[in-house]
């Protein structure tokens, strides 16, 4: 995350509307895909610029042209002119340290969210910035292209045009879109909902001491989640209830139905919290508690051993004139004592609960 | 509740409105029963579909279906044409882990809610969903139909014909579910009651050991309980003062009611919230004191006595010129020293209250 | 608390608006009282039904029938035809756990206030539900009776014709019963204020102990009262501003007045909890605090005698060959030597502030 | 805080509108002074009554009377009938445990202030109610009168004539008037910051002990500043939005700036409150690094010197058969392990940094 | 900040609009530069009053005045009268303890922002005023002028007349310099996030007890940023929707821009503090879970050697009668007891996993 933090103050001067690239470097040049759909036909091909996939526009009822790796800043730059859209847009897109937001600019909409996936290599929880612009006939999707792609599925079921989706406009495709990536948080949730099991048994079996630090790691994660999260909800919201002509009202009850889930993992997320901070205060109480039966140990030990071995002590002294030293029946008498000493405080601790 | 988020990804990029059971796999059949009354007559049998049941629905003033099983995703994707349900109304009455919440379709009214009780036999709280359907003349009601139900009280009220419900409308009927829903909620509140009262006189009688987990678990049931009724509460807010003609306002009256009862579950429940952290804090001081007590007792034992075994270890020494060793009254003369000073740390202690 | 909670889902399974009395049983039977009176006369007397009172209605300007004993479910199941209230309001009566609230019922004003006094005898937050009823020319007021009232100061101004109360109408009498109530917190505040100080006392003088279990119900007893308080703001705020005309605006002047001290009794709640957190921080801390007295008085003691309990032990070894033993001013050496270094450590402790 | 709270009960009963003295009980009379001023004329005395001073009304632009002392409760009763006042301000005026507001009767406004001061000779932090009437060409003012006042100012403004204030209004002498008790908040701010900063140093220097109770009394110090000061906030919006025609627009610019000043009071309350919590956390934190100093310093002593000691007490047991004790070289052998052993363990703290 | 505070009671009692410096004072003299622009041309140099340049506006399209150091107080009076500000906002830009806001004077529109830089040198972060004022044609901008400058790069694109900055009006060159501002905050973000991350891997490594005090100050730093940057937000979403005519729909879009950024800002902030808060909950764990080691040890190393050293107490005593002390096999017997019994706590210990 940090990295993304430094890079930002790079813009700093810059006029606005310039394009820099924000984020994790990659290698690849970007790769842009052009798929062209009405309910009979679908055309699906690379293609090597935007310019070229928005020409053949007008051709299909739909175009999605899919840009993955936003590291191209002169693509970027290029894209301005050609398809219309506001620079500071364009800046955005390249921009991969966004909050989700929702621009709406009269002939397209501007969406931004991010996509979470959990690397299961590096045990971290990893985001991806997916920029959306929607126009009357046509879908452009932004991503870095780092790893993965949750847009697989809607690509699949353009092919065997299942569903309504091929029936139906480019707002259709929007909210296939965004459902693929918020439907992407549920899978991560799976996994926090599986840590958060593990190190709960660990809690149970009372394995404290190597706990603090994966609860800790678990708590940020969660935090970052939220702050992915969090804004969708809103963006969505604004997107069912906005003016905007290009979203139909037949398209607003699936994207209510995004909203729903949107707040179903909002209140998962802040469940979890409340479980995790749950979680941390019991693990201090049982800190707490087990540094009291260590202390209970050895308070038991002193109080037991250390006022006998003063009375050892009083017999190991060197005075000439100890008539008791004498006395046959002294030493067996005081080692009576003691165990009986021992055995009273024994039997006390006993009764305190302290054994 | 884990395995319904599991299973949750299951879903990712399927076609909106594709219904899935999500929730525990339930192996007997769906059983579908119908009620069909009005002011005079009341029909009641079992039906083998929705559709059937559907069918009859003009032969009398109300029609209430009432489902019970949702792992038949078969008979759901029949039900969406036939009822004229949107398709994914049909996909959540599937998917049993969704918030309670209202959506208004025109024709029909959507309801889900959460059926709360209390499983005795492992001490957890369950929850179960419940999917409700008004239409002009009838009530749909899915359920989980896992163990119990609390719809017999209003099964018996049409039977007998006790009360306004035989000679009220669908409304009506909508409103007595969902009030019998409402008010098994304060039994699991009872139960929460009781448990806290429990812990309460144990924390009481200062046996702090064994309750930190009894304490943490009831916290986080009161976590997932407060999931389960706080959006209750904002859906009876819309469907009272909603739009919708479905419901008359005498019925609105009813609605206000199962709203008061739902905030007073809501506020019982941040009170106990608070009740139990307030138990939480005073749990950890009473460890803390505990703490206390235990290093008191090992301080007055060490520091009476290690003092005093140094002087017993003094005239332990073998030194050959030690002139006290031969004093005939130096004997009692350190046994009495060693005693006044144990007396006099005693009462020091004492005096600072540490014994 | 918990009894009224047990008893509330007796009620789960009933038709709406059948009355069950939700609350602690009381043997005796209900009382009811009639204050009829205008600018002139006063007539009061004890009845056997409401009906009667509200017979008498037409007679007087206003008529105040009281009510105290809300148990007898009879009386109040004969209430609703005769008053034309709705049975909901009947039902609501009979059950003394509803939380404050406001009912416009277009001819009648339904209020519900909760009743505060302090049991002294038992040291414990008692309340008591009140219904108000306003009509245009009456009020029903329902008390469950326990013990003590806090409406004869009203009954007293009514006698003596102090005041306006004589010559105003029945929303002034409805006025003047709430303000009664909303007076009543001051005096539980007044309670609450003393033992606050005397346990702040007790911490300035370091009693930390003892204190744990007071302070903790204290806290929970602040739960409590803000529970039954906080509503009631949000209440007055909507009989002030509501747009019945059972309300005259010149009365509505006066709302306002208990509307400020509502707030007030609030405030001061809410500054009490903020310094009841402070004293719960503050008394860990001197827990803690303790703790340290403790440990340094055992290291303190342990450092200085530890080391020379081993120096008396290696001269108290049994070797043949220690020519040390031989030395005739050994002895007072070693003995000046330990001397020498408990001294030093003493001085160390001293400077290290732990003694 | 309590001596209020304790007498605010004696109200409890009596009619609304009946002035009862509600604070710090004051032996001298109360003192009526008369300011009547217009751009070139200015005439100030002392009054005996406030009727006689409402009497002088038409002779000047502008009347202020003031009134120092409001324990007079006969002179406040003969106070609402002369100057058309509602009984119920009147009562508010002698009551002054009011919390800050602001009330339009048309014709006159009420605003109720909390002068704030701090005691140095006590140490304290105090307060003194303000309550402000405006009428078309008057403003009566009321304080405890007490000690001080922060109305100087604006009286040496008037009799030299600098500012606006000689040539505007009634309205911009209440805003005089209030500024004045805002800015006397800044001074106690001043007081405030410096106690955290000389707090904050002995934090630094790790003087912990002696920091529990100063830190926590500077917090409940703040509790009771924000709660004097949080309500001026909405009084001033409600005044500087309000429709009253009493204050002309040109001096509603005047009531921003004050809404700023107390915004400005208000965040920098908050501020401090975050940083003392900040403080007192980092105060527990070195309490409990104390604590793990102590105990490592107890548990290096015990663990190189208690198996020491051990060994000795093997050698100084008289046991006829112990070999090692004839041995020349044992003594100096098992001195020399001593050491090393003793000098192991210290090697070893010292790498685990303990010592 | 307390320097602020302290000198702000000096305003105390003063008339309304008269400006008094209130921040850090500084040597120099106020230093005033005049930008002239339009498309075409671009005059830039030094004046030496206000007035001056404000002469000049009608001779470019935009005039941008900037004056460093309000510390001059005689320069702020002369500017009042010449300009048609308001004394209040006079007053406000001599008071550099203004927090964040925005005020609409018809004409012209007062903005104050704070910049934020980090203060290598001592570590600390440190804040400076700026206050704006755009009129139609031209834009006052005032700064403490303590060191450093964000506004260059702005210069910059006005000389080099990059971007669409030269060709635009004065809303825009308002845009530019707030934009300037706001991105200032990325820099102390980035340094933020650098010290988070190095206390962080310290807290991996387990350096705990040195860790206290840095956490905290970073935690009071968040508070300072927080402050001074919250109150941006609500100003830029008002300055965006607001009625105002000086700033054109075109330049919202780009307002709406900076208002993105600073809740990106606001959320990193918070973001922060919540991973701070674990960071210092975490560390308090790891501080009592090293406690519960150095207990651990201490407590194994007493239960071991305190039961033994008992054994060679009692074989150290001087009884004439102990049979034991002549058997020959009792010495080797007693070790070997001895060490068994040792080993057998060593092995119990191991199993408890306190070794």
């Amino acid at each position: 995350m940090s990295a993304t933090i430094h890079k930002r103050s790079r813009k700093a001067g810059l006029p606005p509307g310039t394009p820099v690239h924000i984020g994790v470097p990659r290698a690849a040049a970007s790769v842009i895909t052009l798929m062209g759909y009405d309910g009979e036909n679908l055309v699906e091909r690379r293609a090597a610029t935007v310019d070229e996939c928005l020409a053949a526009r007008g051709r299909h009822a739909v175009a999605w042209v899919n840009v993955e790796g936003v590291h191209d800043v002169a693509l970027l730059e290029r894209l301005a002119p050609a398809s219309g859209l506001h620079p500071l847009v364009v800046e955005d897109i390249a921009n991969t340290a966004q909050r989700p937001k929702l621009e709406d600019y009269g002939e397209t909409l501007y969406v931004v969210l991010r996509m979470l996936y959990y690397d299961e290599s590096r045990h971290e929880l990893k985001s991806e910035q997916v920029s959306l612009i929607l126009g009357i006939d046509f879908v452009l999707s932004f991503q870095e292209g780092l790893e993965g792609d949750v847009f697989d599925a809607v690509r699949e079921r353009l092919r065997t045009a299942k569903g309504r989706l091929r029936r139906e406009g480019a707002d259709f495709l929007l909210y296939s879109l965004m459902d693929a990536v918020v439907d992407s948080y549920f899978g991560v949730l799976e996994r926090l909902s599986e840590r958060i099991e593990t190190l709960d048994e660990r809690l149970e079996r009372n394995h404290v001491a190597e706990l603090s630090r994966p609860l800790h790691r678990l708590k940020r994660e969660m935090i970052w989640l939220r702050k992915s999260v969090w804004p969708v909800r809103e963006l969505l919201m604004s997107l069912e209830r906005g003016e905007t002509t290009l979203v139909r009202s037949a398209t607003r009850v699936y994207l209510k139905d995004i909203y729903d889930h949107t707040v179903e993992v909002i209140e998962t997320v802040e469940t979890y919290r409340d479980v995790l901070a749950g979680m941390l205060e019991n693990h201090l109480t049982l800190i707490t508690n087990r540094l009291n039966e260590v202390m209970k140990v050895l308070t038991v030990i002193s109080t037991i051993f250390i006022p006998l071995t003063f009375v050892t002590g009083i017999y190991g002294m060197n005075f000439r004139h100890m008539p008791e030293l004498d006395w046959p029946w002294a030493y067996p008498a005081v080692l009576g004592a003691m165990v009986a000493l021992g055995a009273g405080l024994f039997v006390y601790f006993r009764r305190k609960k302290w054994l």
